[in-house]
């Protein structure tokens, strides 16, 4: 896979993309991630790249002509790709959406910052505008680097079998069961006698039934999409009658 | 304010805490942004952080020694610090909750990676559980990021008046009206005559309009908490009978 990113900021991506497995991904050659800065596109010596509001008010507008001409370079041998922009306004990130995009071959996102996008650069730009959620951010760079990093997570070949993405958090569309490890009793805070049983049937009953249980109580919303087995749609029925 | 983070990767945080609004709002004095490697506060020369899960299973699981121990290390001064757990069973992060901590004093944020939490980390230690939304990702560091990213630009001062929040989108509880500047004619492309009429009550309606046009087409969902002027409303039955 091809990531390219455009940015104002492009030292920011440094640290995220030279460490864990954005940095593995790469080596193993699964993925290319390049961060471009914007003002390379900039149409004057000043490096300008936005300008004051049409109609006036405060904040200042990311022009067009950079982001068009930035994009079109990035665009080589007549490839179609991905054209992300990142925005508050834009369809809510989820896991259904990094699993669509991990399937693309070329993926490039647009990071604004501080300002707003000119309106043309939504409108005839991008292909896809995302969100990753309803709270404000200086720029498109952190949400850009949390899209990649979950969509590269899922690229085959990218996690070793220990941190298998199989059994993640909305992978099976309900929240995790609790996790314990050692020590079994740590400041008298002791891990549940049934994980120290050895009986494989009863810890993945409770497994299965923490799943259940945490879901309702948290994120009973997740039970529309979900699918359950019998055992724990008969659990969570007991759920419900308490 | 005083950020702490503990994080197995502390150097995925130098790019985003070097730039941007991060780096000013340090430079102002504003905010104080540490970072702590978890695996100073293993309890083995092997730096060991993680161990294999009670009752079987892929995938490891985050010790509690050394994340009690790193953040009763990072308590000082008998303070009550806010200690936030990222993880993907949490609440969901919104604006309203980036208000919220902006008036705290003391943040620690918990990163995992890869692994799930020993549950005793979650019952006896955090203060909040938050997710960024339903994706998964490599580890908290990068939803970290964001929700410190979010808070900090809140800070009285941090932001110049230029880039004020106050016409965000999620500040008004609206989406933002589309944003034009220049060139007015861009291959093409050009925009609204109403924005260059220079008659500000219009242009004023316009974007009052083009607000309400988008939050209905894109999340109407937003609606249900927004208050709305006796304009924006009658604009808003106009379009639902359309």
């Amino acid at each position: 896979m091809n990531i390219q990113v455009l940015s104002l900021f492009p030292n920011m991506f440094e640290g995220v993309f030279g460490a864990s497995i954005l940095k593995k991904a790469q080596e193993k050659g699964a993925v290319s991630l390049a961060v471009t800065d914007i003002r390379d596109f900039s149409m004057n010596k000043h490096n300008q790249v936005d300008d004051y509001p049409y109609g006036g008010g405060a904040g200042m507008v990311l022009k067009p002509e950079p982001m068009f001409n930035a994009v079109e370079k990035l665009v080589v041998d007549g490839k179609k790709p991905r054209i992300i922009m990142m925005c508050p306004q834009g369809e809510r990130y989820d896991q259904k959406k990094a699993e669509e995009l991990a399937l693309e071959e070329d993926l490039i996102f647009l990071c604004g910052h501080y300002e707003g996008y000119d309106e043309r650069i939504r409108e005839h730009l991008v292909t896809d505008e995302i969100s990753i959620g309803d709270f404000v951010l200086t720029g498109g760079e952190l949400a850009a680097m949390t899209v990649i990093d979950s969509i590269v997570r899922l690229i085959p070949g990218v996690l070793g079998q220990e941190a298998s993405h199989v059994n993640d958090s909305f992978s099976t569309g309900l929240l995790e069961h609790p996790h314990y490890t050692r020590p079994a009793d740590f400041r008298g805070m002791k891990v549940p006698d049934v994980l120290l049983s050895g009986n494989h049937a009863k810890i993945a009953q409770w497994r299965d039934e923490q799943t259940i249980k945490r879901t309702f109580e948290r994120r009973p919303d997740l039970f529309e999409q979900a699918e359950l087995t019998a055992q724990q749609q008969v659990y969570l029925n007991k759920l419900k009658r308490t």
